[in-house]
């Protein structure tokens, strides 16, 4: 006899199955074909202007062609809708398929352009895939839980209205590990998303399914949530832009997750795009929705165009960066390395400066995330899966291992004291943490402190299923609430590559990713780095992610596509 | 045998009482004296020059004197040293005193001043007191627990480094209650401090000790924290200015404080002053100290000088605010209505509009509040105490009664997943809130929502002491993180504020409160006000305070002393 949880995910799966249309299935690659990036262009089912909208990367020349009315928002909607679906086929990357809604909204907006010669807003008829979080009226959040299956939003959050006021056009919502308490991307109903590069590769997570997505070019733009990498590492992974702003530049009321109700590391939306464009500008357009009068915790700052201009970071010119080669618990692996070398020598033929960063008390900082998500984690993954009974995955392997349970559904959590004691200890560090980058205006040669730190996203390309099992390059910056964002720089190059002797293993864990890399094991996969800033320094941020990006499109032409 | 904190406490004692100069010593004045504030000028320790310095009320113009040379930063600090200390022996308002520190910093900026012509900063050569919590390195922090007796700062807190940067000269620690979590000020160190205008009453807490002696004038200007109306209850009850910003406007780190480690209803340092030109002098110098260079959580926001102009409330000119008469829980007393007539009638002769606010779940929020507080709070104040084995005091009444223990030191405590859901229920009222401030546009006939609220800082004027019972009409203000700001209105008037016939009893408390007033026992109480703003919206508020206070000097000449 079935479960009431296998019940109801065999029912909520034929429900997404509806939704596909038949005319649209495809014949899957064999396994052998790792990378299924092409897959749309050849599968015949796209017309030569479809597939013109589609592979268009830059957004701002889908804004301006939807806002002349070159393209409609229907069509651009409708091919991105048949591209999401061919997508999904291959990579598994959707929850919630919401076309009706999407095509009747893009036809109002075509209507409204064309009736008024005037667009709805700075993102007029752009459709927008959003993580399963995002609370849209009447469509289901279920988070990846069998539990939440039924669980239709009464109302949209504050950032999908803010998505509908500047003229996008939600169209599908996507995938997520359950739990989305891991850098993976699996889940009992809707399963596992793969890396479109390289399908025996994880596509990362949590915002797995978004970033699998857009890399599959089945969105223009899309939103994920990042509480402690989540929307930047599947993003490297995926070759993409992922921008984590502070926790409370943009709107997270109504959208769902996990360990709500925490306040001192919390969850932030961010966008992700093939297309630093892209990244600009929404930040400039929600921004301009001026969420803090629809969120409370928003802080109420307007998009600030001096600091976008660098106005605090001597206007651009001579900027000092800051590498942290590694962060002293995990040497990053090969690719990741020449990555940042090659980071350095575009920054410095462009006449930046850059030094060293030394990573301070990063394991610390990890231990205490861990303590302070696992200070109620335990109790909330588990009373949130009792309503069905479903188990909690206990592994991110390809064995959907529900043998025991994971790291934060186990254990029986601490009171509030020791909880409060932990966000003392974390507060200490950020104290020291900003003295430090004080501090490092004596270093820089600018009369001023770093302009951000250039590091890994992750110690490694996207690895096998399974085996992603480090955060911490990137959730320090949750925990210190910095700007954090991650860029697009190469590829794994199995030839130049090649696996190092090996050193001085600074933890088990170091050793483990040593043992791991194998350049074939990686083959096709995406590298990218990441960019940080200082707290609600989003304008700056973007800017200076500009000024890295620009030295690396002189040196590597294969990234305009 | 003496325990382990009466010991600790009679060797602090001591040291206080040798503090203070034998030749200030003054005759106490007999238990029927209740209003002490003119016991400096007929002491007669004060010469014509330093009763000039120590009534200037308005801080510009002390500030002005001081840039010019006219009067020297020693001499101003030595006055007000002196009167600080006239005015302890009548209220006991102090708790560390340390003058030769003062002095020195007070002759070396007047040398500073006069070899360069330059002042240190825009509050160059002001003496500063601070409520006992804030860290100056070298001086105890003892908060009033016996167990943090000897606990000698090792840094300046951020606050601290800020008001030296700025050119202030702190000169004295103020009292506060046991554990903090109270509304009076009394503790087993340094005991009760009293209320100036008539010593029967309380002066409110917790920061009731730098209340008391800025209304003895024994201080230009203060700091105080608020974490649920401890800046805003004292300074009403003692006819000041009491300003709380928002949690993240000004830096809390390294100010000792209660429930630290708490996220979701955090404390706010907030200044106090007899003059609103103070407030403002002091905020504008305060945030151009750019804080957040030194604390983490620190908002980085300039002082807006266009916001302070008002830009988003119509330069000011017909502004419409909204009236709250009573929270729903408790009705106001007397004075409090006829304060918030007067306030509403000087509004409306000002060309304002006035309308009417009703109260959205304050006894709800209240309720969260207190579960909040209490999901750690006996914890730490039973580790905090237990060092010395000093008793928790049980009241504020005249019992010092230390059977039982206080509201906040009993219980056991919830688990962090509890926690999170009550945060997650504050997070629930606070977008509810958020959406009625919203709305109110509506009805204002501006256009725009209600540029301020205008309520009681409390139901009653400075009660008896150990009556003092109910924040909630400042609190839910720290737990919606709104800007919030007290102001003096009124005093209790026997002939015109007359007990007033029973009503309708909203709630127990009600009931309690309407049987305490008689206007005779109010004697002489001073009557302050609340105005309430958005979420970091400080520059506004301060504004916004200046149209509602304007309105009350044109109407009430006896405010301008």
């Amino acid at each position: 006899m079935a479960h009431v949880w296998q019940e109801l995910i065999a029912d909520k799966k034929k429900r997404q199955r509806d939704a596909i249309p038949k005319d649209w299935l495809i014949d899957i690659p064999d396994g052998a074909v790792l990378d299924v990036t092409a897959v749309p262009e050849r599968c015949g089912l796209f017309s030569n202007r479809e597939l013109a909208i589609t592979s268009t990367v830059d957004v701002t020349t889908l804004l301006r062609r939807l806002a002349t009315g070159e393209w409609s928002s229907l069509e651009v909607t409708q091919a991105f809708y048949k591209r999401a679906i061919i997508a999904h086929q291959v990579v598994n990357c959707l929850t919630e398929i919401f076309i009706e809604k999407a095509l009747a909204r893009a036809a109002e907006l075509d209507a409204q352009l064309k009736a008024t010669g005037k667009t709805a807003g700075p993102l007029h008829g752009l459709p927008v895939s959003l993580k399963d979080q995002f609370s849209i009226s009447g469509i289901e959040t279920t988070m990846g839980y069998a539990s939440w299956i039924g669980r239709h939003a009464k109302h949209n959050a504050p950032m999908v209205d803010i998505l509908y006021e500047c003229g996008a056009v939600p169209f599908v919502k996507t995938n997520l590990p359950q739990t989305l308490l891991w850098i993976e991307t699996n889940n009992l109903i809707f399963g596992r998303t793969v890396n479109p590069a390289n399908r025996t590769l994880t596509a990362g997570g949590s915002s797995g399914g978004e970033c699998a997505l857009i890399a599959m070019r089945g969105s223009p733009f899309g939103l994920g949530t990042d509480l402690g990498g989540s929307v930047r590492i599947p993003a490297a992974f995926n070759g993409l832009y992922g921008f984590k702003p502070s926790a409370d530049r943009l709107p997270s009321h109504g959208v769902s997750s996990s360990l709500a109700g925490l306040h001192s590391v919390r969850s932030a939306v961010g966008p992700i795009s093939a297309s630093l464009d892209g990244i600009i500008t929404f930040m400039r357009a929600a921004i301009g929705g001026k969420p803090w009068l629809k969120d409370p915790l928003v802080v109420p700052k307007a998009w600030n165009e001096e600091e976008y201009a660098l106005v605090n970071h001597g206007a651009g010119k001579s900027l000092c960066f800051a590498i942290m080669w590694n962060d002293g618990v995990i040497a990053p692996h090969p690719p990741i390395v020449r990555a940042l070398k090659m980071t350095k020598d575009a920054l410095l033929a462009a006449g930046h400066r850059v030094i060293d960063w030394q990573p301070h008390q990063h394991l610390e900082i990890g231990n205490l995330i861990n303590n302070i998500w696992r200070a109620g984690s335990g109790e909330e993954l588990r009373t949130v899966t009792s309503t069905s009974g479903e188990p909690i995955l206990a592994s991110m392997g390809l064995d959907e291992n529900t043998a025991g349970t994971s790291f934060f559904a186990s254990g029986d959590g601490i009171s509030s004291y020791d909880l409060w004691q932990l966000n003392k200890k974390l507060l200490d560090v950020r104290k020291q943490y900003l003295d430090l980058w004080q501090n490092s205006a004596e270093a820089t040669g600018t009369g001023r402190p770093i302009d951000a730190i250039i590091c890994p996203a992750a110690p490694c390309a996207a690895p096998p299923h399974g085996m992603n099992r480090y955060s911490n390059y990137t959730r320090v910056w949750n925990a210190l609430d910095h700007v954090a964002a991650v860029f697009p720089v190469t590829k794994v190059n199995p030839i130049v590559d090649v696996k190092q002797p090996e050193h001085d293993f600074m933890s088990p864990l170091d050793k483990i990713y040593y043992e791991m890399y194998e350049p074939s094991t990686f083959l096709n996969a995406p590298v990218g780095l990441q960019i940080v800033g200082r707290t609600l320094e989003e304008e700056a941020v973007e800017a200076l992610m500009s000024s890295v990006d620009l030295g690396h499109l002189t040196v590597f032409p294969w990234r305009k596509l």
